[in-house]
């Protein structure tokens, strides 16, 4: 018997600092990056938002879809885990769940018509949106909550910056923004769990930059960046 | 041009003590009712469950499945505002959503193959889930958010029960769990906001059972209970 399904309607795309999913940080509230949603004026009017700008953080739901189309496997191995251990996929915030929801607190920064700033986001640049909710603290938060295998957050590495990578960085028009968003992009070390010579340059795109890193013993040296050229295309999803 | 659309699988199925969405808590955590998630063995094998056990509570991403088919509107009219103040139905947790999907933070209290346990939810009879994922703390709980017009929880009313109540109550198989549920379901107003005449007899479903109620000034009297027979058949949502 096939099972009972439903439908949603995209209400926006979020604009985010990385254009692919390497390097997107693992849960909300890591990176202090901004992300843009635009909602869209055939499906929302401004109305729809009326009285959200007195809400401090908002939930943000969302769909994975950079995915690869393979299907979801009842276990995956988190990377929080160093990649042995497998979890139940629903025991997890894993994106190659049944149904590809995400769910984000973000916190508001600014409404302007039916574009909503979000700060703290963990979103890849293009991202649809299904919902948009006020985090209501006496019903959301939840701080003695005990999550067994994740119950802090995941540890930061230390980031030092190459003489070459701080030059090009100083030469960016928003070095101050990049400067913030590798260091903490690569602090939460976006490598898979499963890697192998420490020695190996990498590349993770933030905003219109790849950004070069290697490990050096336990730390990570920012290395170079390349102005990413011609930009990516947007994917249709 | 048409919005871009996705399409969710049901996971399951939630079994809670309310069978009409009269009555039924306006958020989590607000009733210590037990509900019961069974998942569908068409669609999930208990290894997409393993370690989900050591979580203490859980998100529950469903469907508000009962609601007539009306389009929604821009804006709504929150109970908890008297029922005059309209506010954009995105700034609120209104069901009548462009996306009605619903969200709730629950208690895990056990797990027994493909059936979860789940403590305090606000969840009509029948509710089809369409995600569940742990919650984590780290990044889940925001003490501090504010949500401005909903910044703590709803005021909780004065309930008491007649004596033709409590004999009734007390006759009942499950009278323990019954007495709890009906004191916090009426101590929370389930009334929609634009009620006029205060002598009027309520009846709300909890259980098996039509629970009749009124109000006498700010409290609420349970005046009798009277079993529901035949059972309402379960709805083909």
């Amino acid at each position: 018997m096939a099972s009972e399904t439903f439908t949603l309607h995209r209400l926006g795309v979020i604009h985010a600092p990385w254009p692919d999913k390497f390097g997107v940080p693992r849960q909300a509230g890591l990176v202090d990056a901004t992300s843009r949603l635009e909602l869209d004026p055939a499906v929302l009017e401004t109305n729809a938002l009326r009285g959200l700008e007195t809400a401090s953080h908002l939930w943000i739901v969302f769909v994975f879809h950079r995915l690869a189309e393979a299907r979801w496997r009842p276990t995956v191995r988190p990377p929080r885990l160093g990649g042995n251990a497998r979890l139940g996929v629903l025991a997890t915030r894993s994106p190659f769940r049944p149904n590809r929801l995400g769910l984000s607190a973000v916190r508001l920064l600014g409404v302007d018509g039916l574009t909503l700033l979000l700060g703290g986001g963990d979103f890849v640049d293009g991202t649809p949106v299904v919902d948009i909710k006020p985090y209501l603290p006496w019903a959301d938060a939840l701080p003695d909550a005990r999550s067994g295998w994740s119950d802090a957050p995941p540890p930061r590495r230390n980031v030092r910056f190459s003489a070459t990578a701080l030059t090009q960085l100083d030469r960016h028009p928003r070095c101050d923004e990049l400067r913030t968003l590798i260091r903490d992009t690569v602090a939460l070390d976006p490598l898979p769990a499963y890697r192998c010579a420490s020695s190996e340059i990498h590349g993770v795109r933030i905003l219109d930059v790849d950004v070069r890193f290697s490990r050096e013993g336990e730390d990570f040296v920012v290395v170079e960046l390349v102005r990413a050229v011609p930009p990516r295309p947007r994917e249709v999803s």
